[in-house]
């Protein structure tokens, strides 16, 4: 078995079944970079086979909903990354940025505690692989109201 | 006659003149990227000739609005990409990611159906290298009041 | 003295202390590109020694006031980017892409000429080289209430 894949068995991580494609956009595509290749992943909500978590954080979500939900975008992101390396997780070098959308109540702040939701789990997967730039901001609001969204560049062979 | 230009002249599409760099921020740049180019374009607001598209998605602007503000922000990206690729838009590879900021009041969520205006112009032009990884968030507000923008990574050759 | 160095000090910019990396995120990645290497830095808040600018622009915050605040987001963009290089600036080839996310009252729109308070410092310091595509918004609240928020893509040697 793979490492990653025994990593995730060990965390007791089962990833989802990556969506289909929607529309005019697809989940991930991939350009060369130098001697590797980048990954650019679709914005991935907090979806999962129950629903997920739609709502504002602040109100009526709390702070650990909030922190659950951008663990699933991260599962979701996991999940086509691991398309994008055509079934194979050990073939990513390097997470290298994460944008965190946070759909906020206009004075809900702790925006990073938030988003350590999804950072934190590449780090459980990957190891220092998983360290990476991110940005975290609030907004006004997300597709069909979900609470967070979350896309990724990730550098591959 | 070059086989874009030929389909953009088919779909009836004339780009508009891009707008001339303004203060300190240009509307693209290029940097290497293996065999390729990679292209960052500025985030495109709705404008047109004839002033464009302003106001929040939901209240003012309707959906079709919307999703008709989101496709001049796909026509102002091309008539910029034309630019870094020197004229020649055949030289685009592929349409690598597209994020898009839509202009909401906070109740406003079918935030992917307004985006769509300008995904879906991608794929009209340049077929499937135009299918792209995408991030679509709502936010607070925008440049002037404007009601979309987007701002895109390309692969160019 | 590197001529960056020499242009920082003649323009009397003293560069924060990077801060250190935080829980699951780094401040920066640096992966292969072409010849050179592209340089993923984290959001960077409207913070410094003394706290910084945090609010909405429009109320509290005035324009004035927002653009010193996205001065404050380009300080330390270039402090980490330093980092980044190993110290040195003058291996920054290019500044490609800033993001810029700015805290706004939601009729509060000239957008543009808040971040130029980032943009310009990059052009005064790195001068052509500095010139980059970017992306500017109106957010609906940022991290621990700060006022602006930026981030960058760069190339670097």
């Amino acid at each position: 078995m793979a490492s990653i894949e025994a990593r995730l068995a060990e965390l007791g991580v089962a990833l989802p079944t990556p969506p289909a494609p929607v529309a005019s956009y697809v989940p991930f595509t991939v350009a060369p970079a130098g001697d590797g290749r980048l990954a650019h992943v679709s914005g991935q909500v907090s979806i999962d086979a129950s629903g997920g978590v739609k709502g504002k954080l602040g109100a009526p979500l709390t702070l650990e909903q909030g922190q659950a939900a951008a663990r699933l975008c991260g599962l979701n992101l996991l999940a086509q990354l691991k398309a994008a390396c055509d079934g194979d997780l050990d073939r990513l070098v390097r997470v290298l940025k994460l944008n965190g959308f946070v759909n906020v109540a206009p004075d809900f702040d702790p925006i990073p505690a938030v988003m350590n939701g999804c950072s934190d789990l590449m780090v459980d997967v990957f190891g220092d692989a998983g360290r990476h730039a991110r940005s975290a901001v609030g907004v006004a609001n997300l597709p069909l109201g979900f609470a967070v969204e979350v896309d990724g560049v990730f550098l591959i062979r």
